[in-house]
C-alpha cells in the first residue's frame, strides 16, 4: 500500500520475458502518460520558448517543473493562486516537480551535472543560476538565492510544502545528491541524510495531504541515492523500496560519471525495485542513455537535452545520419547547411520538418533570431518524443532489442 | 499605365465623401491584401520569434523584409536559390521589401528612427546593426557591414538587382532619407538625389524584368522626400507621382520630427497623388498614427513598434484602460501584474489572452523566458492587425470618424 492510495495508479506490461523494458500507463488526476515516457524540463514554468499548445502537439504527456527556481520566482504561493503549476502555465496535463535537492547541491558545487559534449556552455549556464552559499546539516540546507542573494532554507518538510502548493501530479521526496566523484565515506553519509529525509518527507506528506485537501491526490516518489557504490546503490535500493512511495526515482546518475558506472547503477539497484511501481531516472536524456536504460526497465526521464542542446543548435536526426558517434544530431550553424533546402530531419512529421529548410534554420541561428530557438527546441522534444512513443510500441510487439540494435547497434 | 502593367491590381473604395480614408484591395501573385492593412516587419527573413504559421494565425497579409540585412545575411543569391523571400521562410502570402535605404541613411546617423518611449534601448538596437562607414555620393553609397567590416556598394540599379533577387511582390525605389532635422539645402538635395535614383531604379526594373522572367511579376513602388518642407514634399509628391510606379511610398517621416509635422507632411502630399495607386506609410504604427494616417488616405503602413516594444514588456490593451496617454499599453513587467489572473487584453480572440494571465506573462518577463517575447510580440501582431480590420470594416460601414473618436478621442 503507497501512501497516496488509488489516487494514483501503474499498470505495467513486459514485451517478453528476456527483457526487463517494460510499457506502462501511470494515472494521475490530470491525465494518463503511457511509459516509457519522456518528460521534458519546464525550469521555471515554462518548456523554454515552447507553449503548451506545442507540448500538446508534439505529443509531450507532462513536463518537469524545478522547485528551487519556482520557490525564488515567482513563489509557490503565487502558482497556488493560479491554481497550481499547470493552470499557472495553461497547461492541463500531468506535472511533476523535482524537491529542489538537485539544485542545491549540484550546481552549488560548480560541476557539470548533466552530461554533454558542450559542457562549457553548460557550465557557464549552471553557474549562472547556482546558489551562492550552501550549507548542509543533518536538518537541511540553507543557500543564498542566485538572483538577490536573499537567505532561504529547504528542509525535507520545506520541500514537500512548497511541492504542496506548486500542486504538481508527482512531487519528489527531499534528498542530497553527491556528486561525482565522492568519497564512499561521502557518498553513504548523503545516502544516509536522504533515507533519513525520505521519512521525514513522507511523514511531512501525510500531514501537508491532511491539510490541503485539494492537492490530496499528489504522488510521491522516493529518491535512491548512493552514488557509483554497488552496496551502497542496493542499501539505498532496498530501502526506498521498503517505504510506502508511489513511485521511485533513482537521483546521482548523469553527475559526471561514465556511461558504464550509470549503466552498473541501474545494473545493481533495479532487481531490488518492486514491479508494481513507476520508476524514474532523473537527469538522463542522450539517445544511447535512453536505450540503455529503459532496456534495464526504467519508465520515465526527464532531461534538458532537447531544449538546452537545440538552443545551441545541435538538432536530433534520425539513423543513418544521426548514429552513436554524433550523438544523432547535426550542429545546423555549420557553413555546410547554409544552402541545404531538405527538412531538417528525414521523415519527420513534426511542424518545423513540415515548414522549414535546413538553409533557413541555418540563417535564423547564423543571424541569432529568435525564432532559431523555438524551432530547433520544436523539433528536438517532438524527435525525442516520437522515439519514446516508437520504442513504447516496440515493447509492447516484442520487438524492442530489434529496434535498439537499428539505432544505436 | 504602370511599369508592371496588370500583373499588380488595386481597387479602392471610399467610405464615404466626408472623408479621405479609404478601404481597398491589392491584389499580388501571392494573394490579397485589404487595406488600410498593417505590414509587420520581418527584417531578416523572420517576424522576430514567430512562425509564418502564428502570422496567418494572426491574420497577417503581407510581411516586410530588410534588404541591407538580407543582402549581407544570407545574401540574396542564397534567397533566390530557395525560391524567394517567401518560400525561403515558409510562408505563402505576399511580402515587401525596402530598397536598403534607409538602414543605410538613418542607422548610420545614429539617430532614432521609429518613434517610441524607449528610445534609449531601441537606439542601443540600431546602433549595434548600423553600418560603421557609408559614404554618399549621387551615384550610390558605399558602407561597411556592421557584421564584418567588408566593403558593400549600392546604387539605384544594385537595390533593385537584390530586390529582384529577394523576388518580394512589391519592392521600393532606392531613395535617400533625409534625417531630422535637416536643413532645406540638405534636404532639397536629398530630394533631387531620390528622384534621380527613382529614375534609374525604374529603368533597371524593366532591364531586370526582363533578365529574369520568373519575377516579372513584381510591383515597384516609388518613394517621397522631402523633409519637413511644403514646398519640397509638393515637388516631390508630384515628381514621383508622375512616374510610372505600381504604387506610392511616403518616406522620411518617423524619424524623430514631431506629430503635427508628419501629419503636415501627410496633408500636403496626399491631395498631389493618384487615387488608383496604392500608398504606403514607412515605418509609422503608433495606435493615434494610425488612425491619423488613414484618416488622411494611408493604404498600409509597417512597423516594428508591435513586436519591438512587445519583447520589451509593453503589450497593446484595448479602451478604456488603453488611451492615448499610456500608447494603449501596460509594461507587464509591472509588480502590479505579478498576480492579476486576468487574460492580457480585455475582449481579445488571440491565442495568447485565451490560453494565459497577465500574472503568468509577467513572470516570463521577470525571469527572462524566450516564451515571454514570443507571446507578446504574437498578442501585439494580434491587435494591431485586428485593430486595422475594424477600421477597414469601419470605413466600409461609413462610421470610421466614430471609431476614431472612440480610441483616440
Amino acid at each position: 500500500m503507497t501512501v497516496t492510495g488509488n489516487k494514483f495508479k501503474f499498470d505495467v506490461i513486459y514485451g517478453n520475458k528476456r527483457s526487463k523494458a517494460r510499457a506502462g500507463r501511470i494515472t494521475t488526476p490530470h491525465g494518463m502518460i503511457d511509459t516509457p515516457a519522456f518528460v521534458p524540463v519546464g525550469t521555471q514554468a515554462s518548456v523554454k520558448s515552447l507553449t503548451p499548445q506545442d507540448l500538446k502537439e508534439i505529443g509531450v504527456q507532462i513536463f518537469f517543473g524545478n522547485t528551487y527556481h519556482l520557490h525564488l520566482r515567482p513563489g509557490e504561493d503565487v502558482v497556488k493562486e493560479f491554481g497550481g503549476l499547470g493552470k499557472f502555465m495553461g497547461w492541463e496535463g500531468p506535472t511533476i516537480t523535482d524537491s529542489g535537492g538537485f539544485q542545491l547541491f549540484s550546481l552549488n558545487r560548480r560541476t557539470t551535472p548533466i552530461k554533454t559534449r558542450i559542457s562549457a556552455d553548460q557550465r557557464i549556464d549552471q553557474r549562472e543560476s547556482a546558489p551562492t552559499l550552501v550549507k548542509i546539516k543533518d536538518d537541511g540546507v540553507t543557500f543564498r538565492s542566485h538572483i538577490d542573494g536573499s537567505l532561504h532554507e529547504f528542509t525535507p518538510e520545506k520541500s514537500i510544502e512548497i511541492q504542496k502548493k506548486l500542486g504538481a501530479d508527482i512531487i519528489l521526496a527531499f534528498d542530497e545528491c553527491s556528486p561525482y566523484p565522492s568519497t564512499h565515506q561521502y557518498a553513504k553519509q548523503a545516502m544516509e541524510r536522504t533515507h533519513k529525509w525520505a521519512q521525514r518527507s513522507l511523514a511531512e506528506f501525510k500531514v501537508q495531504s491532511a491539510k490541503f485537501k485539494a492537492n490530496a491526490y499528489q504522488a510521491l516518489y522516493g529518491i535512491i541515492q548512493g552514488g557509483v557504490y554497488k552496496d551502497l546503490r542496493e542499501e539505498s535500493a532496498k530501502f526506498i523500496s521498503s517505504l510506502p512511495f508511489d513511485g521511485i526515482a533513482i537521483g546521482g546518475v548523469a553527475v559526471g560519471e561514465s556511461k558504464k558506472e550509470m549503466l552498473d547503477v541501474l545494473d545493481w539497484v533495479v532487481p531490488l525495485l518492486p514491479e508494481d511501481k513507476p520508476r524514474h531516472l532523473l537527469g538522463v536524456g542522450e539517445i544511447d542513455d535512453i536505450f540503455d536504460s529503459i532496456e534495464r526497465g526504467m519508465d520515465t526521464m526527464d532531461c534538458v537535452i532537447p531544449t538546452r542542446l537545440g538552443r545551441y543548435g545541435f538538432i536530433f536526426v534520425s539513423p543513418p545520419e544521426g548514429n552513436r558517434k554524433n550523438k544523432f544530431m547535426i550542429d545546423i550553424k555549420k557553413s555546410i547547411f547554409a544552402k541545404d533546402q531538405r527538412p531538417i530531419a528525414k521523415d519527420c512529421k513534426c511542424n518545423v520538418c513540415k515548414t522549414f529548410t535546413r538553409g533557413y534554420v541555418h540563417h535564423l541561428f547564423r543571424v541569432q533570431e529568435l525564432l532559431a530557438y523555438r524551432v530547433a527546441s520544436y523539433h528536438n522534444l517532438y524527435f525525442i518524443n516520437n522515439l519514446f512513443a516508437k520504442i513504447r510500441k516496440s515493447i509492447l510487439e516484442g520487438r524492442f532489442e530489434k529496434l535498439k540494435k537499428e539505432w544505436i547497434g
